[in-house]
């Protein structure tokens, strides 16, 4: 049976994990018949936002203790994470990708990702194993595969220009659709990038999913 | 269009709604074609769950706010909610629907149901339009529905017990299953009172969504 590692970056789309690509993520795992195990970096967020105001709330929350509200508890510290134990990785998005997992929303081009998240993701890639990026996770795809590796964030010219700066080379993709580098075994989508509705983005997110497992066999 | 509400009741399985339920609550509602509005009552959580460890707390949290992490920020006082711009109400569950929106999870057969949720529930009943209580939300069918309304939990002995204490008839039902009372129109499943997995819920779900729907017309 095919082992996913799925990396959650906290709980509601503007500080953490995009709850609906998380879900979406899961349920396409187990359709395709995988199992799954959800991590997260045990570090505090970025800050905290209340999703009803959109301000900052004058909190501080820790990004595995919040990833694990999504996954009913079932989540490990991702400094436990061994690659040989799993077949492929998948980064679901949310600003918690581009806050927590890397500061990509913070500093652009210029962002570094989190020291346990790039060990993984290279371990995972160096042994040849498909990871996906979903909604704004691909930003982090230069840095971890190296240039001229394929990514999209769907159409957005700002945020595709700073993937492209960071040496990747950018795909505009619409929101039902993926794209893939071969080569390196890395495939993305844009789901709420572009996406009006939950169907919308599970459209892109299936066919990613899908994508990957095939990738790992 | 069918315009479905649905009562949120936090973020997270311990302390609010079960995030997997309520997701699927809100694809099944765009897979049959609905519009749909999320609702929470701007009420404090009964208290905060450490979904790592399972422990309270020391912090306090707005139902309201964190139930805007599931749906994007896209959620209404429910106070504000309006019965004549609905043809239905869904509840999903997780510990906040016997926490938050009741205090059943604290009171068993002597809790009361939060008055923003009893009153919005009671004026769709008495409009003849049809609810879904989802998980442990079906523990509040007795107190909305009166003497001999069917509802069930799962199988959990105990929790049907009380919900007979409170003049509920309560039915024994498999995950993927869901219980009808055609006369009140009320429709309940047990998703994560028995679901193992994400899919499992969904079959129950789905179902529960298409036969409220269908109530509706």
């Amino acid at each position: 049976m095919t082992k996913v590692a799925v990396i959650l970056s906290g709980c509601g789309v503007y500080d953490g994990a995009e709850i609906y690509e998380s879900v979406l993520t899961l349920l396409a795992l187990e359709q395709e018949g995988c199992e799954y195990q959800a991590f997260a970096p045990d570090i505090p967020q970025a800050h905290v936002i209340n999703h009803l105001t959109g301000e900052v709330m004058d909190e501080s929350r820790q990004v595995l203790v919040e990833a694990a509200r999504i996954v009913r508890g079932n989540i490990q510290d991702l400094a436990t994470a061994n690659p040989d134990d799993f077949d492929a990785l998948i980064l679901p998005g949310g600003y918690g990708a581009a806050k927590n997992l890397c500061d990509f929303a913070f500093k652009g081009a210029d962002c570094t990702i989190q020291p346990e998240v790039l060990r993984f993701c290279k371990a995972m890639a160096a042994q040849g194993k498909p990871l996906g990026f979903i909604c704004i996770a691909p930003a982090m795809i230069p840095q971890i595969f190296g240039e001229g590796t394929k990514a999209t964030i769907g159409t957005d010219a700002e945020t595709a220009a700073l993937i492209e700066q960071m040496g990747g080379t950018h795909v505009s993709c619409p929101v039902d659709e993926f794209v893939i580098d071969e080569e390196r075994k890395v495939v993305s989508t844009p789901a709420y990038m572009l996406a009006g509705k939950i169907s919308e983005a599970a459209t892109g997110i299936n066919k990613l999913v899908k994508t990957v497992v095939r990738l790992s066999k």
